[in-house]
């Protein structure tokens, strides 16, 4: 190994134990923290952050690397860590200190300002922040460069090496057929059952989440499942996976899906390359590839007929009263009950993916300048009416519902869905590769799946973009077709249509 | 206030930032990390620190402090911050940075070296990782420097500005007046009783713990109590004040007077001025003093007659079967039981400064070069001998049972005793200006003790050492007087001496 080589590897173990250190007090802030701790901590994690800036952007790192990606005696793993961390190095680089700053504290204001906007319904609270934010977002986007749209480049922070081209055309064939499908199913789902909001014991909906994820297989020798208001995972270091849920009173989906969506995320962070642990290929390679594995453990395994008749009994002796005469039928249906929704994260499966399409297509257009933010409120109910068919009766189930915006995640949310598409494509080929897995399921057993899923996906950390990574899988393209079939075929048998 | 001044507060600020990352990484280590989690966490804290100490000792800090010790127009709180940094930086730099690796590398393995060396009570698998540590620690003082004789310069790290020889002197006054005394009472006080090591529910011992901590007014809006092996307290930041306790199935003495042990810290560390957080003089002043917090609040709040009696109903409440038909005057006779014991962390109030004595003579040989680190289990059970009255039957439960040198807490055992005297001392001056305390202790209330301990020594944090400090506010020198007496009292009255 050259001496060079060395140094990288270093300079990355240094900006390794930073991150631990800035996502432990992100983690401990949601689930541990006194009240009374917010200020220094938030101070804290801006000190932190703010070195492994100053150590990424050392211009002897630029040199190293520089070296490096002229070496022609790295292996293709070693090529590809010099290449992520490059990629890291110009971003870093790139974008003047002062718009950093800049963007730092317009998002602590617009925070804020959301925060108060929201309860009062009252976009306008939230409008100069916002204005403010989308000019800083296109100067940024401008400084880090673009070449066929200024989005491109706000994209490529979550979902590296993907095109808003790709996204649109990809979005087109969702959405289009999505609609008619959505609307099909809608019109045959009826009211929610009852016993989806039945007052259920919190500490034996917290000791199904403990029993759920040890099913799942999440290492808890190497992890911990704790709770918080907004279920989160994170990887705090190496051997130490931390994932919360929330426990809902009269909602005991939460206990159950919003602790198999983040064990998806921490079974993927759990299954990373451990000798990859300091270098750039042992992450995962975008945000929507993570989202993937949140979504195809929580919908395409969790919400199966099949791991719904395996979770049942358990549920029935924890909530004899509340739950035992419950019928495996209509206990599935129930948990796959769609609906028009307002507001995106309380969205099913089917509907979910038209919230978010909506919204990028407002974000993208804010990005071409076609779009005000003055005008979001407008905007956002008449496309939520093109989309969903329904107006929201107010900004705060409407244009204020979500944080992204004020704290620029802008580019952040077709993600969800791209995550979405290539859950459903993996999913295709697992049963391709493994023959039906339901009867695993209905054991519950994930086993097999999750094998597969650790040697196709987890154990190739980085070393390939998402999309690539997916093409590699799959030997297709991505395409919405496999997502489409697959809520085809599930909802026909759900609604007997 | 001048720009030099406005640096130095920002160094600060970032040392504080470190500060709270790395007492995070250690609280959560100890608290919450799973198990597979240490390695990474250890290089984490370890690049954090290292990150600190370049910060610390960068030579534009040297000229910063240099430029305020001679600037005029600072007032005697920037001064005292100015001197206390200074000490800091001098410290830092003084020592080669190869010696502060090499003692990180030898605390590491002498650590684990002691880790087996204890249950194989087998002390020759520590003696030649303990030889390199004493010769480091030598290395260490000599550049540190000294005038008198080496020791000085290991405990000035521990109890800043107080020399070996004042040391020697008040351990002479208390030794002398303890052992004829310790005799007399261990002569009458005769076995234990029953009740102390009954069999209690860890989750009630828990409630237990919970209730106490309310009731001495430690602020859960700025802090946490959870449980560890070792109980401990850390700030991690303003606001932020963590303390543990360990329940122990058949000892609830643990779940009461450890508790109120890291109360006592806990208590000290929320009352430190908030408008000096981020300023050397927001600190304690040294381990002393805050040991002499957790002493005073654990011996003589905690295991005074009156506060038991208050505990006691609470006691009966929980474990009505085990404790409801104990006697007040059992109780707080068991909980204040004496005896001669080998273990020093097991020991009662009144031989513990015995056992710390000893080591304090013996520590103080060893950087005379009159003890040899080959020699330390035989010295050692000659002194335990002399000391008190026991010789240990194997070295596991003799020299072997602290783990204090094997990572260089190379004179840190003096101020578990000096802090015992501080509170003896500061307790008999609070019971002078406020009138005798027992009615409010009976009712639970320490509220009047707490804004006494709160005006006088909190809010001062680090203005003066912590020799000053307790001469100030008690007006006399520290002297070993007020703790004997205050053993003389309240054993004659126990035993009926």
């Amino acid at each position: 190994m050259s001496e060079t080589w060395d140094n990288l590897v270093a300079i990355s173990r240094e900006l390794t134990d930073l991150g631990t250190a800035a996502k432990l007090l992100d983690w401990d802030k949601a689930v541990m923290m006194p009240p009374k701790g917010a200020t220094a901590r938030a101070r804290a994690v801006a000190t932190i952050t703010g070195i492994a800036h100053e150590r990424l952007t050392d211009p002897k790192v630029g040199e190293t690397l520089d070296v490096l990606l002229d070496d022609d005696s790295l292996d293709d793993d070693q090529r590809a860590s010099v290449r992520i961390f490059k990629r890291e190095y110009d971003k870093a680089t790139k974008v003047p200190q002062e718009l950093v700053f800049a963007l730092a504290e317009v998002s602590g204001l617009a925070y804020s300002a959301w925060t108060e906007a929201r309860p009062a319904s009252d976009f306008s609270i939230l409008q100069p922040h916002l204005e403010k934010m989308v000019s800083l977002k296109k100067e940024q986007a401008d400084a880090l460069g673009w070449e066929v749209e200024r989005y491109d480049a706000l994209l490529d922070d979550f979902e590296p090496e993907m095109k808003t081209s790709e996204v649109v055309s990809l979005f087109e064939e969702l959405t289009s057929g999505l609609k008619p499908l959505a609307e099909k199913i809608l019109d045959a789902a009826g009211e929610p059952p009852e016993f989806l909001t039945a007052e259920l014991d919190g500490e034996n909906q917290k000791a199904f989440s403990d029993w759920l994820v040890v099913k799942l297989n999440f290492d808890l020798e190497r992890g911990r499942l704790d709770q918080s208001p907004h279920p989160f995972t994170m990887p705090v270091g190496a051997g130490d996976v931390r994932q919360t849920t929330n426990v809902r009173k009269n909602d005991f989906r939460s206990a159950i899906f919003a602790t198999i969506h983040e064990t998806g995320h921490a079974l993927y962070e759990q299954g990373l390359p451990e000798e990859w642990a300091d270098l750039p290929i042992g992450s995962v390679p975008s945000l929507g590839m993570h989202e993937s594995q949140s979504r195809l453990w929580e919908n395409q395994v969790g919400r199966s007929r099949a791991f719904c008749e395996f979770m049942l009994p358990h549920l029935k002796e924890l909530f004899e009263k509340e739950l035992g005469s419950l019928d495996p039928g209509d206990f599935y249906r129930g948990v796959n009950h769609v609906r028009r929704s307002l507001i995106r994260i309380y969205a099913d499966e089917v509907t979910y993916n038209l919230h978010v399409a909506m919204r990028f297509e407002i974000e993208r257009k804010m990005f071409r300048d076609e779009v005000d933010v003055a005008d979001l409120p407008e905007v956002w109910d008449e496309a939520m009416e093109r989309y969903l068919g329904v107006r929201p009766p107010d900004a705060a189930d409407g244009v204020l519902q979500d944080m992204h915006w004020s704290i620029g995640a802008l580019g952040y949310f077709p993600t969800y869905s791209i995550g979405t598409l290539y859950a459903a494509s993996l999913f295709k080929k697992a049963n391709e590769d493994l023959g039906d897995l339901n009867e695993d399921f209905r054991a519950g057993d994930t086993s097999r799946l999750l094998g597969w899923l650790q040697e196709k996906v987890y154990s190739q950390g980085y070393r390939y973009s998402a999309k690539e990574l997916q093409e590699k899988v799959t030997g297709r393209p991505l395409s919405a077709q496999p997502f489409l079939d697959y809520i085809d075929e599930k909802y026909s048998e759900v609604y007997g249509l």
